[in-house]
């Protein structure tokens, strides 16, 4: 009898507050060894953007920040801190809505998200804001490397971050870098149960861990690692930039 | 020491070939027996669309329907079937973009997806279509009742079904009907680790468990049953309505 798949959704506690330069992959292989739960081979490791950030510096100061006269203009309109509007317009390639208080963006990256996934909570600091990785692929690639290296076991690791989402209610965090793992699962070409081939069918695998991963996450940040056991993944050195549909092919830019 | 918190996310597999008027609760509770993971308190179930639509007789034989002038004009340009394209256009209440040969609609339920929701793949007959369950929050209801009146235990149910995004390459699955799970969870008002406020938090769990259950489903259907055991979701009675943003407050309509 064929037995039935099944994989873990492992939630990791006592995590220090982050500092810049701190070894990520080592607090994370501590804390995961410390509750019972160490990290094996073919883990998914999901961490929290704000951490990635905070080890990486990727904070701005606000009374570093001169607004300028757009980002005084909208803070106006909008009832915001124009320094803060500053930063989301700099960390910004593209203004995709501004409507209802609320600023949609292409980032640099190519993500389009709220704010430029620029960010106030779970910050230090009053004047202090979080911006996203430079290059969150990159980000996961350094951690999986380095779990590598201290333990000889093959992980995925995904960068995540909470995005809202067109049409529904409630955010969804999703995978804005990856490393390991092929992101998407072709099912193309696949047969259905009744012998027809399937035409459109390619899952966001990634963005599906990780919003299984948000579960045990919570807001708050006390949780900003998750291993993801047991779910079968195809190994992939490519990164995250197929789960970024090409603007010729994007209905709702 | 506080314990992590963690869950399962364990597929169901022996589920036979569905047909109109079976009892899936039953179907359900014997798979689930069967493979030695018989249905606990609290579990959420997780039913795929297309086995819910069949046993309630949601399919439409193409050669019973009568294409639109539109219909068949807009399958003219695009190379398909236009006794489909009426049958798209029978269960939408509104397009909201064609191009590329796709067509985005809003569901009479208020989905807004590709081709209203109908589907071709996993559906016995060549002529066959499968449309969404006409109200798929009154569908894991009856499911979410069985299931109680035949084992006491107080479950959550989602209907679930694989949506496009914008801007995101990949499918995700996620909750088109919800029975005995708030789907949202609510942290604003909750304070972040340094006691500030969060302002704008809801995460929509409901989508993020069914985005998992996709992980151990596929798409051949073989798995159309998926059981989240230890997640610890909030109890409600009210469906998943909350999880369409009413059309005030959609920047892409």
């Amino acid at each position: 009898m064929p037995s039935h798949p099944e994989f873990r959704v492992i939630g990791v506690i006592g995590m220090p507050e982050i500092k810049e330069g701190d070894d990520l992959a080592d607090l994370i292989l501590k804390a995961s060894e410390a509750q019972g739960t160490p990290i094996e081979d073919r883990d998914i490791v999901v961490v929290t953007q704000k951490i990635v950030s905070k080890t990486e510096g990727a904070l701005v100061d606000l009374k570093t920040v001169e607004p300028s006269e757009l980002a005084k203009t909208m803070a106006a309109d909008w009832d915001k801190d124009p320094r803060h509007v500053e930063v989301v317009l700099k960390e910004s390639r593209r203004i995709v809505r501004m409507d209802h208080g609320v600023l949609i963006t292409e980032t640099k990256h190519g993500f389009i998200c709220a704010n430029s996934g620029v960010d106030a909570s779970n910050v230090p600091g009053e004047d202090m804001l979080c911006l996203l990785p430079k290059d969150p692929d990159a980000s996961a690639e350094r951690i999986r490397e380095a779990i590598r290296q201290r333990t000889g076991h093959s992980v995925a690791v995904i960068i995540s971050d909470t995005f809202g989402r067109p049409w529904r209610d409630g955010t969804t965090d999703i995978a804005i870098g990856t490393a390991g793992m092929d992101p998407l699962k072709d099912y193309r070409g696949e047969a259905d149960q009744f012998g027809r081939t399937l035409r459109v069918s390619v899952a966001a695998v990634a963005d599906e861990v990780t919003g299984a991963a948000e579960l045990v996450t919570g807001k708050n940040q006390e949780i900003p690692v998750t291993l993801v056991r047991g779910f079968q993944y195809e190994e992939s050195a490519e990164g995250s930039k197929t789960l970024i549909r090409g603007a010729s092919l994007d209905m709702f830019r």
